[in-house]
């Protein structure tokens, strides 16, 4: 199976309907962090505002922001970064009779094309055949590795399992990981694995506890802060392997926002989570695929604030994909219920979605 | 059955052991936020250090800190905020040869003194009866709400039912609830509840959805921003109902902390996740019963920060309880597994469990 | 709130479509317990045959049977009941045009007609608001006391808990409860729980794991083969609460039926799987509400078998419910998902939902 | 690493307790089915009776079941296989006292052995590290096809994915399946994957619902019915792939139980539950390693009747392994929450599982 992006096309705004339409119309934010009254809020799929009788479309997309007229060109903007004098755009139609439109099917789609009527059943559980995903997933990653921008949003049991450790960080070797989205812990337990070969003084292999084995978790973080950064440690400790360590060696950003679990934390850690927003969504806004793994948190906040399309340079507009692997359903498909992105979901136990998926890129 | 408290015991500091052992040894910090080398890292139990010959308790404790020697006392520290200079306690016995004694089993054990020999079956799950951890838990509250400090720990689930909102509105209303911890999410969706009748667009009665129902969600968020406070919202939409609603009416403190995931925030909530953990603890460390209810992220960041026994005013030493309500076995157990706190987890939805709890203290 | 049934009307028979349409084709069975080629499987829905240019209604249906006519009636069987020379409807069209009309929409909704065009969120889990639900299933449950035939199908946790198993049993002694599927260990449990206080060993209120405990759940089953039958046991060994003592006393009939995991059994438990599914079909066919409880084997098997609808003695057409009650979304929603019947699933711990059911309806 | 079996040391009976301890007290069986007063219950290990003064081994154990002297053995049984005269061991003491001995600890262990002292971490959830247990697994599986007795028991879910369903049948081809235990559905999706590239209607591969697709399953079932066996199903169709085909291709025995949740059943299928029990402890009672995948009902069934140990023909004592595939921590820890038998779990979703094993040991 070859990998095959759908084809996008415009809306037809020859159409009398779009001709017709108003321009959108703008208000003014009186207060810093505020919307007006009767904001426009932003979905997850590409929209176009008319603007002196034109239809932009908004670029850099995601659901629940306001759309900022700017330069002449539309931003979308959380609302805590709405400044007085901002325009923003008001209105609530989405059909464009308020110069305002939301394009829901812009992707062809091409089982329909082929002429397929098959239907898919709905819900996606563990009894799910997942052999199709995987394949296309493969492939899929083949691709975005030279052509695309792979965001991986990890959480902390990625580091709990030498296999799986080992796996993701042979990904980041070969080059199917553009940036990586966690939090202290995972940085944290993949850290002390290659200074003290455990995870909370537990060995990733043969699960035996070290003697005074918690100690191993705080030593490390201890001694990375002593450091004054995860690279120093690094260079100091002479740590050789690990999921961060590929991160720094070869060079794949890392955003590690803070949580109220956290201990430590690291120094590179985000502490404020509103800052740490926005630098995942600085990779977020140019990512191709995002896959999340065995992280709620973070994978519903990147799932949040991403779009279903991303505008190339070229200007063409592919679509963004989503995969959401989680060994609970209620995690897994947690995005899929919120509407806030269309994901598809993988059940299963991490570990054995990212060995296999490594043996798969890697190895062949 | 009346509930009762475990007396507690100090440990025979006229023994042979504890008179021979050396005065604990001390480091001092010589770089902000980094414990010295061979640092001693506090538990969940009560930790006696000899200091000048005498055996001096740390009176707020809680794992994962260091020991600080301060004014002639024992300060429980996180690392992130030792300074240089701070003289910290090194030494990783916890038996007293070090001068460091962990008193693990300080409180008297009922069962054992009946002389009964009956075993606890291991681990709780879905089918572990709960009608005693009823029972004792609504003895304890009511004994509680006039002799020591309820925190509750809340996820949102708590505000999409209209019945649970209510319930717990009124264990609020009825004094069973002196310090509130939970996210920006509770919040919001409460106040949407107050303001709208919905939580993300749903009705939390009828579970229709609401006409552009996800715009109530925002809107709520704006108006509260606009406001500039929860109080002043409250005051000028005349809110009158619900969870926020008498926290504010009945000046319970609440403590809102950000995360990632958040929307908005609320002009209240801590953006930064070290200085939310700071509030937290200000709470936790007069707290005599802890309850966190589905939410494993503030759950575990409380139950991290909690220690199993509090110094009362008078002090005396009395034990702390921790529940930890979730309708997932892997949420509600893994206090336990870390070792954090001796948490006893009741595996069901938590609508049930509020429901039940506030009819059971509030009607009778 | 009232509970309401929905009106049913009949297809309209006069229209063109049904008048043009031909007689079903029949066919006859050539081996016992076999189907003739493109036999019509049934659904769960009313479906009409026409015959001798009559449209027949098939009166007890389920789906995935043969439709057989008999004695001109429209017999709803299972394959495996199929005789040689059985004259079986043929076709797999369902819209008249082979003489088959299954009727997908036969009852009014209400809402519709009340002008509403809210929408139900899809899917339902652990953060679904269930006030509505219960609130609606009590005033369900009073009326279908008097009018309707409650069938429970429960699993064997609801005895390993004091207050719950004490709720089901005061549920059977109000009246609530017209029929009790089960399995061995369910009735086990109950009984070792009414002759030793305990389930498999362990005390049903106190947690506390008897001496030698593991007899006690051996020593029932024992005790009651000795006697020969449970009525026997309770009499001869003076047992006084329980469940499955409510259903002997008041003569509510109850339907064990065995599997692979059980020990024992006892002697009322039907060895045979399929002769145990007629058992349990000859109540489900009369049942106008069901819930099954904390239970997948029986309530998938109760699902299979019920249809969503029941013709009264006075040929009046009425709706059947089916709650499906598990504290796991996957095995609540599975009826949902195998399409066999339109379940309303609530995802909590059985324990507090027959607690709360029970107070609800035998205290007010 | 190499897989290595754990040395066994029979009790010590030239220790004074062993001689100065009186026979065993042997009781007649009154009543068929139903063991005399105070008769021991078998437990999972190995369990020695004071016969005419020598210590007997009850070489095929379970738990749960009557100790019956018999032509100078002592024989395990099911209470319902009592007859009226059988002689029966009585006595509740397992420490020879009463000339019965329980040896709990006959194994050596090896880490013990080898001075280790580490702890292993108590439970075991998604959370674990499995990496270890895949390989010591692989090693295992390895030795006990050539030297061992390799039964599986697999729920259906492993015939609705391609991958899972493909990597079974090739562990059957190549030798690692030595008797397959399962339910009617297992065989039935898998025949319909055969027959029809589906199970319940849906692609095992695209996951698109064919059209009239729910009837694939049941004209898959009329099928064979028709056919009279599974057998000459294959041949009529010329089936040529899946797991019940390699099965009846390579003489693995077949071991498949009726529930009351079944359609059809298959000709094939044990309609009697205790019929099947029989059936599957035949092969049990066999078993060197025992692998139970995403079926609680068979999977716990199976762990009921299943020692902790085996004695082969040459009279040497082994250990028998068992583990608990599934992706639910309860499910998967069930079995060693009821004591029934020291099993390992592994928490994933068995389609990832099989298809990771099946790479291993096939290709490698």
């Amino acid at each position: 199976m070859q990998f095959q992006l759908r084809d996008y096309h415009d809306p037809d705004f020859s159409s009398e309907i779009f001709k017709k339409a108003p321009d959108a119309t703008l208000a003014v934010v009186g207060q810093d962090g505020v919307a007006p009254d009767d904001y426009h809020a932003t979905t997850i799929f590409p929209e176009y505002f008319k603007i002196d009788g034109e239809w932009l479309l908004a670029k850099q997309s995601r659901m629940d922001c306001a759309a900022v007229l700017e330069d002449g060109q539309i931003a979308v903007r959380e609302f805590r970064h709405l400044k007085a004098g901002d325009q923003v755009v008001v209105g609530r139609s989405e059909d464009g009779s308020e110069g305002i439109y939301v394009h829901v099917d812009g992707f062809d789609d091409v089982r329909q094309a082929n002429g397929e009527t098959f239907v898919f059943r709905q819900g996606r559980n563990r009894e799910t055949s997942f052999s199709m995903d995987y394949d296309s997933l493969y492939e899929q990653l083949r691709y975005e590795k030279d052509h695309g921008y792979i965001v991986w949003v990890l959480g902390p049991a990625c580091a709990f399992d030498a296999d799986s450790r080992t796996a993701f960080a042979r990904l980041i070797e070969h080059g199917y990981v553009h940036a990586l989205l966690a939090g202290n812990a995972l940085a944290v337990h993949d850290l002390e694995a290659s200074y003290k070969r455990s995870a909370l003084g537990q060995d990733i292999y043969t699960q035996l506890t070290h003697p005074h084995g918690h100690y191993n978790h705080l030593d490390t973080i201890n001694r990375v802060r002593q450091c004054g950064s995860i690279e120093e440690f690094i260079k100091e400790e002479k740590i050789s392997d690990g999921i961060i360590y590929e991160c720094v060696k070869h060079q794949v950003p890392l955003v590690l926002t803070g949580s109220i679990r956290d201990d430590g934390p690291l120094p590179e850690v985000y502490a404020n989570a509103y800052e740490g927003q926005d630098a995942m969504r600085e990779h977020l806004s140019k990512a191709t695929t995002i896959i999340g793994m065995a992280t709620t948190l973070h994978s519903i906040a990147a799932g949040n604030m991403t779009p279903s399309f991303r505008v190339m340079d070229d200007e063409t507009v592919r679509q963004v994909y989503f995969y959401m692997v989680d060994i609970s359903e209620f995690a897994a498909n947690k995005l899929g219920d919120r509407g806030s992105l269309s994901a598809r979901s993988i059940i299963t136990n991490m570990q054995d979605f990212v060995v296999q998926t490594s043996k798969n890129l890697v190895n062949s």
